[in-house]
């Protein structure tokens, strides 16, 4: 076999077999398939498309190009949860903690943030203490012990997708549905779970901006998962403004303490509700309309708030995060955005604004850039409110002394108002699993 | 700028601007565009198309990327001569001596054998003696001093086009009509001529298998020779079959030297002789039918063989080899091929013949491989002949021992035969200039 003869045939537009893709992957982990052929192949790829059974191999080579965690141990389903990134998206931070606070442990590998969406990990990097490279034995030992446990991914989870990422990064090979279901979907497979939950961003701020190649991209993860002998859902969720209002490493764990609190912003806990009732569910076989009272009163009874503190207590952190947020760090200029017009808010660009927070220093463009955690924006008013001239619109965090008027100019154009109040529209759009596609509401 | 910027544009179908084919050019030679760029690039390129623009635009630039040579000080017009490559084509070894010896100067730079196509500077060196390496000087000098010279592409002719061939040969993205034309155009457009004729070759045998593929690709090359001020026009010619009787490199010598002596293959006289007489009537805006009246008489008179013989004395050459072909490197196994059934031949696979031939040591896989210059084949029956079991089919000349049998079998199976003669097919199919596209058979 010759990778040129496999370059070739997808460059035709033919199907490939099982052994021509491991031929790929496998030489190239190893080094044996250099790197231009492999972006020639992944060009061609993208192009052509591969259909579901070629993506499926896809995923599980490369989630057996490294280790497969073992989770066996622990007597109970685990349900993995995953979202194909946001701005504002600290769902994990409230899901989390409310699953295990009703019994269902968690076993967690998040990522970090990159681009404009932000990722769990550096979130939890911004709590003093919190270490988030812990050990496999002692992150499946937390979650015998408390029931819960958040790390990092570690060097040999799905190696392969790690490689051929950074060369679709530098080649405008991304953002192919199958593509991006195989990278997602092998990280999965390889994390150990039994069942996957989804959540696939679309709109303005995520990868995917339409509803229909939202749920494309949805369906063909959960034949993935299915294919792999993991139940998997997914739930489309709108991504055109940012998620909650707060932006930012530090600031969102703030938040997401104040909804596990009970009174953070709804949008936000409509869909992590909705997200934490589904993964139970999930985990137990249990009615769905039960799961999302279990939720209920779990945040009422703050069992919730309970466990994610002791989860920070467990992996060194400070729990007294959740009683004194002056803990968390905290940047030194606050600046206030201000309205220059009147009107009723009618959209807040999502990908705007996690662009400008990158920039403000709360993300990174290249894998080895340093975060701020401190930085990020406070948004003062949502989609749908009414704003005066001269009203605080949001507040910028940053330590760019610098730089932060240019982002202002930029961040007040992002939100555009008018005279009459926008429709409401939903937050969770469609749900997919593997037998329908549930819509709930059309763009 | 950003090489990546210029990826995704191609990538979705869109039209590139001459600056952003200029930066991945230029900045592909300097080396700041990395070959797995270079290689998606060039995937997106293939699969999505370059319109006639941008095409131009890219054989131009690659022919600036290196010296465009000046030939200004040779006070005529020269036509420079290319063939998309075939085998047995010894075109060039009978054209370029016909025409220098009807007085219109020839000054040609020629290429090396690739793969199962032949190349004119191997068949030249397989002369004793003969030097295709001749400094610049030296070979202007001698089309000044005898109408004729012959050299080898100097490293410094269009040196993109040999990074980015050196790339597409290993990444499946050679056989494009938009890249091969800007590859074959950039050397044409700097080798200096003033006007260029093009023989391509369509069939079997060829790169471009159909005749409109190949009409195609014409009219792509006469547009870009147009657009740099070039008068270009093409012959498509059939390559199915050999062209002539004899593959090899001193064999297609032989075979070029009985041409013009009057008394070699139909065929191959044919074309040779239109394409000298084309060439003449471009050189001096004289008629077609008076310039091919020329070639005649240059054949008759011998002018043309004398033409051959000095430029093979003035280059180093032992010009007796038109007396005595025993001077040209002679194979020590001659192995005849017999057939095994009556018949007409109907066809002879010359893809079949040109590959083997690469076995029996007459050419190359990869540009660093040696030849065999004695190696080859001389077909005794063809196309249209009949042939009884038992008699020759051909005549492999080679050195290896040890594999030539296999060989004998391949090629007794490369040639087909049937019960009835089969159609007289034209070899010359289709003339295209700038205006038009004249077609003289279907097939």
């Amino acid at each position: 076999m010759r990778m040129y003869d496999i370059i070739s045939k997808k460059r035709d537009g033919f199907k490939l077999c099982g052994n021509e893709l491991e031929f790929f992957v496998k030489g190239y982990v190893k080094g044996k398939v250099p790197d231009y052929q492999a972006s020639a192949f992944l060009m061609a790829a993208f192009i052509r498309g591969l259909d579901n059974e070629e993506t499926s191999i896809l995923a599980n080579l490369m989630a057996d190009s490294g280790d497969r965690l073992d989770l066996s141990s622990i007597k109970s389903t685990i349900v993995d949860k995953h979202s194909t990134g946001g701005v504002g998206d600290k769902i994990t931070l409230i899901a989390a903690p409310i699953v295990a606070s009703c019994g269902v442990p968690v076993a967690k590998m998040s990522g970090k943030s990159l681009g404009h969406t932000g990722g769990t990990i550096d979130k939890l990097d911004s709590i003093p203490g919190f270490n988030t490279k812990i050990e496999k034995g002692e992150f499946i030992n937390n979650v015998k012990k408390i029931g819960i446990s958040i790390t990092g991914q570690t060097g040999n989870l799905a190696p392969a997708d790690k490689k051929i990422y950074s060369l679709r990064d530098v080649t405008a090979t991304v953002n192919n549905k199958s593509l991006v279901a195989s990278s997602i979907m092998s990280k999965k497979i390889a994390s150990g779970a039994d069942k996957i939950l989804l959540d696939v961003k679309t709109g303005k701020g995520a990868f995917m901006k339409s509803l229909n190649e939202s749920i494309e991209l949805a369906s063909l993860m959960v034949d993935i998962g299915k294919r792999a002998g993991k139940e998997t859902v997914a739930y489309i969720t709108d991504m055109n403004s940012p998620l909650g209002n707060n932006i930012g490493n530090s600031l969102e764990v703030v938040e997401a303490i104040e909804i596990l609190k009970g009174r953070g912003p709804k949008d936000l806990e409509n869909i992590a509700f909705e997200i934490a009732a589904r993964m139970i569910a999930m985990a137990v076989n249990r009615d769905l309309v039960e799961c999302r009272q279990l939720v209920k009163e779990s945040i009422i009874e703050r069992k919730a708030l309970s466990k994610f503190e002791q989860l920070i207590e467990r992996q060194g952190g400070n729990p007294q995060i959740t009683k004194d947020y002056s803990i968390l760090p905290q940047a030194q200029i606050k600046h206030k955005v201000v309205a220059q017009s009147d009107g009723y808010i009618i959209s807040i660009d999502a990908e705007a604004l996690g662009k400008e927070c990158v920039k403000l220093g709360a993300g990174r463009i290249k894998r080895e850039d340093p975060i701020d955690y401190s930085a990020g924006i406070v948004l003062k008013k949502k989609v749908g409110d009414t704003v005066e001239s001269g009203e605080v619109l949001m507040e910028i965090h940053t330590n760019h002394r610098s730089s932060f008027k240019d982002s202002a100019e930029i961040l007040r154009n992002s939100i555009k108002t008018a005279c009459r109040k926008p429709p409401v529209k939903p937050m969770i759009l469609a749900y997919v699993d593997s037998n329908n596609v549930h819509r709930y509401a059309e763009y």
